[in-house]
């Protein structure tokens, strides 16, 4: 059999379609059309068929499709309850996506829990019990995995593992408390770091970099860091104590195998966990006396949300 | 059948014994010994003899023992790990007990996760499938319970919310880490919080009260706001403020059914209840939109531990 995996953006639909050993045999995207819920089920509709007539099968060999959407998600009603980037509210997705074309099942999952699942199933946590998954991008995602399945609380809100306080009354989030860890362990806090140092700092050689890439970027600080620069070390030093301290309290609370760490600052890789795993000594409870979590880079990339998508029926 | 309760503490050992309607027939308490695991083993099981001859039945009619310890429990091997204030390490308690007294089956728990699976049971979160306690006591305590289960973890060492950085570089914890929930959230960081404003308020009603209690306690504060001091005003609210950081957090993290507040200031009840609800609208994600967690006070109070080691076997 084969498994429809769709990831939902803002920006674009990715649809894949996988096969049993969690393979992408087809893949492809469309723009995600802005401000039209009815538009978005007919482009993922459209993708779906075209995808699987190249593939060579037909929706009899598929067994389901699986949405990972942004938002709030009711996995029972196949329901986004809330999701304002894409304009939907109490929108049945799963319905009208199996009103559109002959699917046996659609299941619905938040994004950030489906990438989860995807690196449990496939990726970096392949086979763990018990796993966390953080996405560093423009903001700070989280997916907790327990016993193998997705955890979504009461209401299928939870894991807003960004918005957990680390700094009280620090620097606003856009949720609306102040010093949540999105706040700094995002690309956008890491952005923000690196403007405050490169105004403190005018001697750095950061600048130069500025100005060539005609903007500031997540890489900035780490990329001059490299080359020695000592403003961007302690923009890096500053980014990394953040982001030891969220992962410190997401260990205390979860104690999980294993630890994924995904997002486009990942990209980072050993720069990230070198300096991390030495921190959770210190920043986990316990930290030398009981069993290590293990901090791993995502694995899945850009697919974790199709593959962690056409996981959600397995 | 029954089934034994045992509440391993620092300073006594309470135990008791349950029936099938989570009722304590009998119960009792003895010092622990001081520096001598060999000695809490066998008072545990004189004191289970004594109470199990007391209730009129033989052991045959006792399902098992259920022991709640303080420190990192190894559920499967029935070993305390750790419990620095016991002196256990590596400790296989099940096993000892069991050599002791005739029983069928010997079960072990963190204490806070024993009381977090009681309160589900038999208490304020009865039925509840996922729900989170906190014990605001001499440290701040945490139990999670996920689908009726205690969730502890890969390494049975999760669960320790009180060891959730809100305030980063903030007041030392005794764990190591600063900042960390428990230095504002507990009796004991509410105590520290008094004692500052005492000195900087010596107009203060409290001093009084301090004067005539002979020290400042978890109590002093609330009672003096409720008789109009401003100066013990500032200090719940502060103390209320920190408390509803952290419970915004859990909630972010797990929107449990019911989060279930114990320990030595849960006395507080309504006190304590009426001004974190409204704060939960923002301090939570979502709030307003999502069904909300309810917050309730520990019903079960000193015989928590007992009743939650009881369940264990359930």
């Amino acid at each position: 059999m084969y498994y429809i995996g769709v990831d939902l953006g803002g920006t674009n639909v990715a649809i894949g379609i996988m096969d049993e050993s969690y393979q992408l045999v087809r893949k492809g995207s469309t723009p995600t059309p802005a401000n039209d819920p009815e538009g978005i089920v007919k482009a993922m509709a459209d993708l779906c068929r075209k995808l699987v007539e190249e593939a060579g099968i037909s929706f009899d060999e598929i067994a389901y499709a699986g949405i990972a959407s942004p938002g709030i998600v009711d996995r029972e009603a196949g329901e986004v309850v809330y999701a304002n980037n894409i304009n939907f509210k109490h929108f049945p997705l799963a319905k009208l996506l199996m009103a559109e074309i002959p699917l046996k099942a659609v299941y619905l999952e938040n994004d950030a829990n489906a990438a989860a699942l995807g690196e449990v199933k496939a990726g970096a946590a392949r086979g763990a019990k018990n796993s966390v998954m953080i996405t560093l991008g423009t903001g700070v995602g989280g997916g907790i995995i327990i016993d193998g399945k997705v955890y979504m609380g009461s209401n299928c809100a939870a894991g807003e593992l960004g918005h957990i306080v680390i700094e009280k009354n620090g620097y606003p989030c856009t949720c609306g408390r102040k010093g949540c860890w999105e706040a700094y362990s995002s690309a956008t806090g890491l952005i923000r770091m690196t403007k405050e140092k490169l105004a403190a700092c005018p001697d750095s050689k950061m600048h130069a970099r500025v100005a060539k890439d005609g903007k500031v970027s997540g890489r900035t600080a780490f990329d001059l860091s490299r080359e020695g620069d000592a403003a961007a070390k302690e923009v890096v030093d500053t980014y990394i104590s953040y982001l030891a301290c969220g992962i410190g309290n997401l260990i205390n609370i979860f104690q999980p195998e294993i630890l994924v760490i995904g997002g486009g600052i990942s990209g980072e890789k050993e720069n990230l966990l070198a300096p991390l795993r030495p921190l959770m000594l210190t920043e986990s409870y316990g930290g030398g006396v009981v069993k290590a979590t293990e901090l791993k880079i995502a694995e899945l990339g850009n697919d974790a949300g199709i593959i962690g998508a056409a996981c959600l029926g397995l």
